[in-house]
């Protein structure tokens, strides 16, 4: 049975973006802040850096890294996550991931201006749909061969996924960090808990693990 | 040495107030959700509630409820915290807590408005103070008798002091609930990390208890 998944980043004060980038430092101090305990999990640097020295953490944090890259078949995102607000005016754009993306899968990115598709290498295919979620997610789904549907950001988009009742399962590794500025996961999701299982483990890097699960609706 | 002490309940989205009054239930439903871990330890129990019975919880969320009375030698609150904004007119209010309060040192109640001392059972004496928050942070260390000043709430009140610079430790247990609505604690404190050690601890309850300390300025 397919499950709709989230997983993000946040900080204390709910945060999900970033917003002190520079020029010389396009990601900004605070994106490495945010994503320390992850960025420096075993899985991340083998799924992403491509790095295969056996390099990184294998803690609390890795499991959930690995539970990230596990049995997802297709992955929803919004315009702003794959960089269109910035590079949209470049047909050439193919993402932040250079040539081979760490999804290998299709992947759909959610645009009013849709572009024709890109094969990467290792199996990832970027397509450009206008589409609601509920259409978005059709489409994922029907491709997804059997795997779960991950909607992998920015957090507007996975507001929109959450208010329509869209998720089944929802990861938010939370930094101890104060950010004071950025677009907030949590706004206008109030009673959001009803109907989830809602668990909390606290990692020795400090990261709260707080996930809310639900039985598939099938 | 005197140290400065906040310890707040607090939504998953941050929230350290509750919107949902009615004159039916003048506290609302979400005050219950937000607190009730903290309300079902034994601790609460016998020093609120006067409940000598041995009941209640004895676990992490109660470890956390017993260092919030250990130590303390003065409080300082807002006027809201006390109520002076619903019940400022009646000249007879003495606050929430009923003829003994669990407090049981001189507690500085912040307002424009003083009005003459209250000295309630158990060793609770309200002062009602026009003062800024170190004015009134010098006057709560004079009284302690060199136990620790703790800053009470409501959030806005704590906010204040934290901007201030003024908290050595900050215990936050966050109940993984959305509130939606409400007074933000983390509101404005970008970067209010610096110069604490921040640690997190998961209770079997599904509370997470975050703790910023750092070293008294003496």
């Amino acid at each position: 049975m397919t499950r709709v998944r989230v997983d993000l980043n946040i900080s204390l004060d709910g945060f999900a973006t970033t917003a002190d980038q520079t020029p010389d430092n396009p990601f900004g101090q605070d994106w490495g802040r945010l994503t320390t305990a992850y960025v420096g999990t075993r899985t991340f640097r083998e799924r992403v850096l491509h790095d295969t020295s056996g390099a990184g953490t294998t803690g609390v944090d890795d499991e959930y890294a690995q539970r990230y890259f596990e049995a997802v078949g297709a992955e929803i995102m919004g315009a702003g996550m794959f960089g269109l607000h910035e590079h949209g005016d470049d047909p050439e754009w193919k993402g932040w991931w250079e040539d081979e993306p760490p999804f290998r899968v299709p992947v759909f990115i959610l645009t009013h201006t849709p572009r024709p598709s890109i094969e990467m290498k290792g199996g990832t295919v970027f397509h450009f749909v206008e589409a609601s979620p509920e259409e978005a997610l059709a489409r994922a789904v029907a491709v997804a061969d059997g795997g779960d549907v991950r909607i992998g950001g920015g957090p507007s988009t996975v507001r929109e996924f959450l208010r329509a009742g869209l998720v089944d399962d929802l990861h938010v590794a939370i930094t101890p960090i104060l950010l004071g500025q950025g677009i907030r996961l949590w706004d206008d999701l109030r009673g959001l808990e009803a109907g989830y299982d809602v668990t909390t483990e606290a990692a020795p890097s400090g990261i709260t693990h707080i996930t809310f699960r639900r039985e598939s609706r099938g």
